[in-house]
């Protein structure tokens, strides 16, 4: 019993966390309730039931399907339930009297062929594409039709059936617009405008999530792949959210197609709302999302890039990503306000330019680090290059780079004077990266450790069937993963210029939006 | 009159298209239509009427609700309308005999409160996450609740007009169901087969094109970024189509949960069929269809590396894709066969990892193409390297490339004795990229030509705005713009290898479902 007591006392507390969450949710919940109420008294008081009889069913049935949960969405459906009855009402007194008129042998036939009929071109033309959102209005017209002639065949007058049907449906549409409209209403406008900002959010959010990780990640406690696709990482909660935007087209195609539906109200004062913007918008964002997507890819990709060279560029990667995140997010206010704050919006583009710009520039100061990870190794046990050829290729590039290591070493000693005005300047031991011996020798343990990492991929047999195909064995590949490795910063980071790239696109698309929505300039 | 008649004629080729397209959508029409007809023959014909009276046309608006394109779907809103219809006509006679004993006055009182409390209590339910998917059978509860004790008090037999509603449902359920199981049955199991089929061969079609796509781009006709975002690209069909499996994880959900309903059939002959499995498999497919997303982005990036340097990586890449491509369309084919292949999957796998190990070895043996762009550049005029320090650099490390490029030049001289033996090897004038003078001449003027083409990003203002804030112009924004260029190359190839080590994944998840499934071993 106690322990009953506790699960319905945490129940409680469940219930209660659900409605704190969005206190729409029991507002939504007492109007289905008040609107039900009242189409209800219009039977249970004994004036109204004397006016309109026991066909003011057809009002709590109406109110029931139609009541849904935004003012445009009722508005959509209580329009594919009037017409699609008004529709079927006139063919199915038409029908009716040619079939009345035609004996009483013949009758049941026409209607029954009749019903057959129509019941296969409803059901046809709902499925024809550009009819699809109308699918609720056929399957009105299919019922309605029957009811109406066949209670007609049975009562004898299918005008009067068609009359009190649609009286009824209109005073239960009636209660259930107004009781949407009046109290509380819920905008599919308004809906959809948070929707997006959240999902700008969401996007700028994992951005700078999956960058810190990244830059983070000293591959010591690097979770597996397969839980990348089951999205299984407790400690990535703007991701989740995310990837939940990715998945939710269809969410914002839908409430804008509800909104259309909506009149002007509050602060969408003028008619004709470019809500089909907000979907262009919406699939902008979609496109810069995938970036973000598969730079999360590369974070959890199995061939990671050396700690060591994450660090070179940590600081142009950073400042880049969280300028960047920031456009993003302050893009979503400006919806979410109605502006348009084009001086802020200007200096935060160029400010993102700029570092990615430095970004760029860092990455061609540093390229050679980028290929060069088998050049500096001291150990070349593993290397054995029975070919002059490639011996001397490598004693060459090794001399150049190690006076490249030289000079980048003296230009840090000398204060940085101008080499990296912008570079971060990590703790020393990090620094150079395998200029210095001892550093050398870690980096190449790093890189033993994160190959063993690599269990499942290139998998074992594929390795040995790989070896005898072949039979080359002058490069080692260890060193072909090892160059693949450094490679995958650079896939890192063109992804994050890519992604700043398609932000120009972002910001073009608010503009459209903003221009069309006549968002007030603000200027402060 | 001669218009309007071509304009007929025109709609109907139309329509005769679109019942070709799925002969399936006039099958299900004409099953709609025979399930309205066989309930409307129970009033129309005097038999079945005098034993059900007028109630029967419950039956007719079940029928007209319920049917669905599915079998599973059908029995899924058949379950919600059977159980919402009878737990609310248990309510509604519960309630009916506590206010009858109440007394006159009470009783609409009490009528009334519980309808309020109904309306809100289901649906407050209805929005709790689990419950989301029983949404229309709490929408039944209402009305049903509703209607039963409204006539009932109306009526003053609240029990048998429950009964009687019951009944007719009951009817109207049998009939749909029969109509849709018997005749030409629509199973949402095969539905979702053959939607999965469709998604892997998206995914692998998409993946050659943009390969194609990629290779075959010499930057000629390059077409604007916006049109990316908004898909107007014409010769991209496999693309549109794979677009489109991106946003149908919902479609996938919505047609597994209705296969649940589904008994054993056809060749899904044994109880609990893991349809979650299939799912996962999407979701697995979609977590490899997202790099395929991150290729097209980089096909059609505004920063594109040089095409002799595509060309130099064009048979690996080519390869590699083209077999991880027929690996995808094969898993598929087994998924739809529903038979397990180990051994030619097994081959399949390994080719495609020795083609994607092939390209990684040759990265790295041209790595330094990727990063020397501009160290062989002959008219130094613009790198105005002011300081002694770069300067350096600059020379130390050019000396080791052209001994390299010297290198590799005598290598493939020598009838390429070993250097690359699965490397393609291009016509000359495109093969020694930048190393003989006239070469190195037209792949700066087709850098030059590149740097024009990028008039939007990054933007004139932000130029300005970056060279006044930094002050520093020893490095020329070209080259920095110019070495992210050829980095891009390294982004596709680590993209294309990133969708292979997740392939790996996918192989994993169709095993599952296999085994799960009891897939039949094919060992032809």
């Amino acid at each position: 019993s106690a322990g009953a007591g506790f699960s319905v006392e945490g129940w409680i507390k469940a219930v209660w966390e659900f409605c704190k969450e969005d206190s729409n949710r029991i507002k939504y919940s007492l109007k289905v309730g008040l609107a039900v109420l009242l189409v209800s008294l219009l039977i249970l008081f004994q004036a109204p039931y004397q006016v309109f009889g026991t066909n003011i069913i057809w009002s709590i049935l109406t109110v029931a399907i139609m009541f849904e949960y935004t003012v445009g969405e009722t508005f959509n459906k209580g329009f594919n339930r009037a017409l699609g009855s008004l529709l079927a009402g006139i063919l199915a007194v038409a029908v009716a009297q040619a079939a009345l008129s035609s004996g009483h042998v013949a009758e049941p036939i026409i209607i029954a062929f009749s019903i057959f009929i129509i019941g296969t071109v409803a059901s046809f033309m709902k499925q024809w594409p550009s009819l699809i959102q109308y699918e609720y209005g056929f399957r009105v017209i299919v019922f309605t039709f029957c009811l109406i002639i066949v209670t007609g065949y049975r009562m004898g007058n299918p005008a009067k059936t068609a009359m009190d049907r649609l009286y009824s449906i209109a005073i239960g549409a009636l209660v259930a617009v107004l009781v949407n409209v009046l109290i509380c209403p819920s905008w599919a406008g308004e809906k959809l405008h948070k929707e997006l900002v959240k999902q700008f959010d969401a996007v700028g959010d994992s951005l700078e999530e999956c960058v810190r990780k990244y830059l983070e990640d000293d591959g010591s406690n690097h979770p597996e792949f397969s839980k990348t696709v089951m999205d299984e990482f407790p400690d990535e909660i703007a991701y989740k959210r995310f990837k939940a935007t990715l998945n939710s087209s269809a969410k914002i195609d839908s409430l804008a197609n509800s909104a259309k539906w909506e009149p002007p109200h509050g602060r969408f004062k003028h008619f004709f709302y470019p809500w089909s913007e907000c979907v262009k918008v919406g699939a902008v964002l979609r496109s810069c999302a995938y970036e973000v997507m598969a730079l999360h890819g590369v974070l959890h990709s199995e061939i990671q890039a050396p700690y060591n060279l994450k660090i070179t560029f940590q600081r142009e990667i950073q400042e880049a990503s969280s300028r960047a995140a920031e456009l993003v997010r302050s893009l979503g206010k400006d919806i979410m306000k109605m502006k348009r704050n084009l001086r802020s919006r200007t200096s935060l583009l160029k400010m993102v330019h700029s570092s990615t710009l430095r970004l760029q520039r860092s990455i061609y100061i540093h390229s050679y680090l980028l290929t060069s990870g088998h050049d500096y190794s001291p150990d070349n046990s593993n290397s054995n290059s029975t070919k002059p050829l490639s011996k001397q290729l490598s004693h060459n590039l090794s001399s150049a780079l190690s006076d490249l290591h030289a000079h980048l070493a003296a230009g840090d000693g000398n204060g940085g004077e101008g080499m990296l005005p912008n570079s971060a300047t990590p703790p020393t031991a990090q620094n150079g990266i395998g200029v210095l011996p001892a550093a050398a020798e870690s980096y190449q343990e790093h890189l033993k450790k994160q190959l063993r990492r690599q269990h499942s991929w290139p998998s074992r047999e594929v390795d040995d069937e790989f070896e005898g195909s072949i039979g080359v064995d002058f490069l080692p590949k260890m060193k072909a993963l090892e160059s693949t490795a450094s490679l995958s910063l650079a896939t890192f980071t063109s992804l994050l210029i890519e992604f700043v790239a398609r932000l120009d696109h972002l910001v073009e698309a608010v503009d459209q939006l903003a221009k069309m929505a006549k968002f007030k300039q603000d200027d402060s």
